[in-house]
């Protein structure tokens, strides 16, 4: 996968600083392809993280998400890449990933994973 | 946004102030507008409190919200907002805010936020 | 509202006074009156509790809850009612109410409140 | 209601002619006032056509939906306004509307209606 | 039960008359008394119909059905009062009620009817 | 079983014989006994009539039901016997009934039928 | 597959063979084998039908439908031969068959036949 | 309610001793009488647990919630006692239990309790 | 769209041509590209048909809806085309689709086409 | 049942062992059979890993979780054999298993337990 994925993530400045406080997305509509049989792969993103001076500008992070949309990757690589792609653009206090793929052989697979400062 | 929005809402005593007890309100009709597209926005707010000396009145919180309505104003903001003008006028003991919006572009947000005295 | 009102609680003897157990009553057909508008409000009473050495006969909590049928009071007022009535009578280890009122305005209220001798 | 609201509509050219089928058009967030008390009214919009020679273009469609926004109008007039409108301008074979209110005092309406050349 | 029930219902003039169409109304929350027992009843009424000249005004039709709050009356006779009462005041092309009560000794009955002059 | 099983069933004069309307009944506590296995059998029984000059009285029904409790019986017996009865006691212009038991072995079984005069 | 699956297969007499009655069955833990890939099937199988002369037991339908557990057999197959066999062995006044199976490679397939003497 | 009730479970050897896991039952057929109106009373009852030396067979355990079928019990005494005698013939590490019944005078009960040798 | 999109569908032969029975496919995984916004359109397609001397080959079926996977293709015509392939290539004696695509700008759209040889 | 189930069991690279991070599994389609009645018995097998230097392959769990298909073996036995087998196999941080096991008798079964080297 070309690395220059995040560099379409777009921020701007946290009103609140100083207060906690969360802001849950949820982007239902994920695809990419699995990368051993080039099958297409479709799946629920859910992010969640206090925000710390930056937040995440949401036309940009529907941008990003597309760009999967023909990379061949693997369930676990695609949940912490992204968790890895915007904790490292916006540096939150704390966030989470939640990444839940529909059935394949009649299983279904969830992978989540925080980051946190703290 | 003009500054006073949250002059309208009104309050009353609290009969029971020698208990910690909680109040639910959930306001699922708030609608208001995108400050960067102008698209209108619409979202349910769930505001839980513990009253110290006064309670809310749900009329006034009613005319409150519907104030918004052709505000153009970001998540986060709205959030954040609603949670300091109603904790300012009612002073309460703890309050907590969650703001969902419906989705755009395939991508639904939720803002959650807390205000606590103790 | 008159005094009386929990002078018909009835109660029986706690047969397992040695262990904590919880008793959950769900009554989904409470209604009184707005005491402003006096336009009929509609909830659902829940009262969970910790049993010492007498529980709530449900026949004469039926009847007790009825009472309000045609009386004017604020949601917060019926919940610390219901809540003080119910422990005045059984002494309860512990107890807690949550009163779901439907939507007006749009606008739907949960009032919840604990008793505790712990 | 100043009339030139559909001349917002847009159509394109229905590409099977030769074919009777179906388009349905499922818009959740209507919002308008309510003429008489001025409170904000929410409803959802399902509009059922058979296409002869034009359909309707979907943003056009969005746009002229939300001029309803800020108008006073009865729900009767809004459903049957609506769909001469939007036959007016696609002339379809067969069209039904079906425009469903949320409560208001408890009580909730629904107004369907239908167009038809046949 | 007192005659004069019906005489809080208004109505106003169809806009629309020239067309046949169709208007639900779902009041959820009627209540009134058992005759045998007194025990309060509850149950949600469901009114369609094809209006001719005049339509219900809603409000008045919440204040008519809280009439019954406290009358006596039988499932079937709740049910065919209603409609002859509406039917009466509006003339309706077509009517149609369907009162749905919550189960009493686990056993809950829907009483449906209908008014035509076709 | 007992022949005299639909003598407990009670009825009540139909107040608008004029007119042909539904009452529908649900009884979703129904209990018998399997006659080949003696092991407790569930169910819902819906029974949906047009009354003539008599309705079914709800407290007789109950009793009614509650007597097959200890009653060996087969599903498809259960069903035509309740209708039977019933249609015999009220003599309705139309009746179904719709008998559901819950799953045994994984299967689950509905048995429907109709009386009609018509 | 082996021919004597439907041997299996026991009737008793109808009790009501003076009236059509309808009897539905529910059996959701059907699985077999794809006759292609050798991966398990798992699918619900309802049968509707109204007998004539003869009921089917249900302990035997079970025990017939469990015979597929590791037979290779096509959805399109499976459904007709089902009814096929039934329909053999109870000679129902008509009878129905839906087969419903769970999603392969996101896929999922129903099949649906009818048998009928009229 | 006659003592030997509970010497009809029977009880199999834990093949995992060494580990804590724990083992859910949900029974969704209980019923019973009501000791005061002789009505019948229906609920679930859900027993979990961390079994120690022995399991509860199932069977077993299906045959002696049966026995509760013509017993006149109240609420609090039939989930206390069930508790009582599941945690009597298996010496779990940890046993809850959690009856819930269907309601009455449109009030439902749930009772909850907790037996435990840590 | 080039042409040779249906090449890739399989058939075999229908084992049961003497009877009219129907297969109903659901593809809730469809996905394509807008052809204006070049956004990604997400949807499910539902096929019902009622076979003559063949029928779909399932794995094929799902092959040939990838294809759309990066094609710009407005929703009146995907679903319109799909009709034509399938029913081109199967000849069937009816057959139906239903193209449910999910919400653009809080609009959602379903396209019905039906195809039939009677 | 012979021991060498596991032996089909594929591992594969945790490309992020630098982070605690969760995959849940969730496969609703398994089944065994009853060791006592020969009966089949159906399932859904959930499992939450945090993975350490392995991670479980996809394909081959379906098909070690295939090869119950007609073994005989108790819930308890299941559950605590595939938590052995995969914890076995990919030596995991932490891992629990959840066996929900349809209902039998009118009784439905789930056996969670934990495997941890914390």
């Amino acid at each position: 996968m070309s690395e220059p994925f995040s560099s379409i993530l777009e921020t701007f400045e946290n009103q609140y600083p100083g207060r906690d406080y969360t802001i849950e997305i949820v982007a239902p509509e994920f695809t990419s392809v699995c990368p051993k049989t080039w099958q297409p792969v479709f799946g629920t993103i859910t992010i969640r993280y206090v925000p710390d001076r930056r937040c995440i500008e949401l036309k940009s992070l529907k941008l990003y998400l597309q760009q999967f949309r023909n990379e061949g990757i693997f369930y676990e690589t695609a949940a912490n890449r992204i968790l890895d792609d915007l904790a490292g653009v916006v540096a939150p206090r704390h966030m989470t990933i939640e990444a839940m793929f529909t059935p394949r052989g009649g299983i279904s697979t969830t992978v989540s994973a925080v980051f946190s400062t703290r």
